[in-house]
């Protein structure tokens, strides 16, 4: 048996995550360390050490033919180099060479975790088959990627996609990376909650105050909770809409934990997209949820390896 | 000598213009007609007949390798077709099947007019030897084009770049493409004229109310005239970093009429991108304007054709 498998990393603010991946996107072994994300720059390699080693150590390291690494941006695909915002230690950090050190002559690819999802909803996904396509990932904040003409887009640094910081709102309220009216502002879970308790929604009993609950008390009938979740729809439409008059998608895929909502989002989002998606070559635009689950980032970091490796199929 | 020219053919509301170019680019030779853009579609059909008569009649046709079509919007170049808003009788009229007649065995490329001057641009103009780029069209309307990866990005139907109808103002002012608060509604001629106009400026004694007389008086100091092209840069900022965030582009070539405007729009575009344009990979980000002039529909059109068919450099 020759080298049919791919090693993936997922790198976050939270978690570091490590696989072992078939060809058939199967993960068949898992690593995990919680991210030592207020460390210095060299703990925070220590731990993806350690879930490089947990790999090494099986069996089937010897099958691996390469690794794709997805992390927390922004990242600089062609330095290989890391800047995530939630982890300060790591700043221009050389992170596809400290991954290197520990995986011997193995050729290791870096995107982005927006160009990961992307990849693993192009092969596994609800972007499979399909040649041009914006995924989504609406949560804590709005990520993304792109797959044009049937290829992965990573673009020249890794980061291609990142549709939360288009502005839609030119006057906007500030946003943490210094524009005015991101998308971001309006549709990450944060923001929802934030936006419907300022205008007066209260958290149940139970005190649950994100965006899944907000989406419950929307689901219920709350006129400010839905409220919300519309001003969402209609950012995350402009900006779907935008992506396709500048590249022309026909599928924009979105997932993520303010997925999770279902209609409540995916009702305005469909119907406010008409709205905004209005000349003739993207009107035919569809929207579904995304099709992987919570080994995306491990399954999309492969996938991406994968794709740069140059064997879609 | 083989076949070393390419035809091509600029249509757009008011002309239909024809040429013959050479492989560095040059027209060897040219033949017009005033567009009738009110006539039936098949009287137009005419017009552009007539163009390929007077260069078929020319004594290098027999050196033509390809036909390049740069149509004004939107176009289909899978079907072949053209939709063209300024031209009612063309819609969904079969225009590469109506060149194909006229033209015997050649091969017909065609892509919407921004794309066709973003092929002049990366051929001939500002963006040559770059690999990430938005070129845009600021004048009557806001058009544009892409290149990605080093390759003329037209997609899937040719219309790729058509940045004028992003929108940056979720509330804005309705847009003749039924959406709201696009780009074109800021920054065109004629809406930068009209709201300069509606905001008390006043034409000069030449009686001159244009985008161009309203540059003239902010070069002079109106404070409303600059306001109305500060309002158009901040509009074009958004976009440039949108697209920048979106598919990681490095240069933005700015040509049509408006950007005859110079420094009164360069200016503040520049200081209000570095407000937009705020991610790590999108910061270095530079505007020029455009490298081609009058002849860029025509030069774009050869060069489309020329990247279609798979031969750049």
């Amino acid at each position: 048996m020759d080298q049919d498998l791919l090693a993936a990393l997922d790198i976050g603010g939270t978690k570091i995550a490590g696989a072992l991946v078939d060809g058939e996107g199967r993960v068949l072994l898992r690593a995990r360390r919680p991210t030592p994300a207020r460390e210095p720059g060299g703990t925070v390699m220590g731990a993806v050490a350690e879930v490089l080693g947990e790999l090494r150590a099986a069996p089937q390291w010897g099958r691996v033919a390469a690794v794709g690494v997805g992390s927390a941006g922004p990242v600089n695909a062609g330095r290989g180099t890391v800047s995530p915002v939630n982890i300060p230690g790591w700043r221009d950090y050389p992170l596809v060479a400290g991954v290197r050190e520990r995986v011997g002559e193995l050729p290791v690819t870096l995107v982005g975790d927006g160009v990961a999802i992307t990849a693993a909803e192009h092969w596994q996904g609800a972007a499979r088959g399909r040649d041009n396509v914006l995924c989504m990932v609406v949560s804590t904040g709005v990520g993304g990627g792109l797959v044009l003409g049937g290829r992965l887009h990573p673009g020249p640094t890794g980061n291609a996609g990142h549709i939360g910081h288009l502005s839609v709102e030119l006057g906007g309220e500030p946003c943490p990376c210094g524009a005015r009216g991101c998308v971001e502002g309006f549709a990450s879970g944060p923001n929802i909650a934030r936006r419907a308790l300022a205008d007066g929604w209260r958290p149940g009993p139970d005190g649950a105050a994100g965006a899944a609950a907000v989406a419950a008390a929307a689901r219920a009938g709350d006129p400010v909770a839905t409220a919300s979740f519309e001003r969402a729809a209609r950012a995350l439409a402009a900006s779907i809409a935008a992506t396709a008059a500048l590249v022309e998608i026909d599928l924009a895929v979105i997932g993520g934990g303010v997925a999770q909502a279902g209609e409540v989002l995916f009702a305005p989002l469909r119907r406010t997209l008409k709205e905004y998606a209005t000349l003739s070559f993207v009107r035919h635009l569809e929207v579904v949820p995304a099709g992987t689950g919570t080994d995306a980032g491990l399954v999309g970091a492969a996938a991406a390896c994968r794709e740069v490796l140059g064997r879609p199929e």
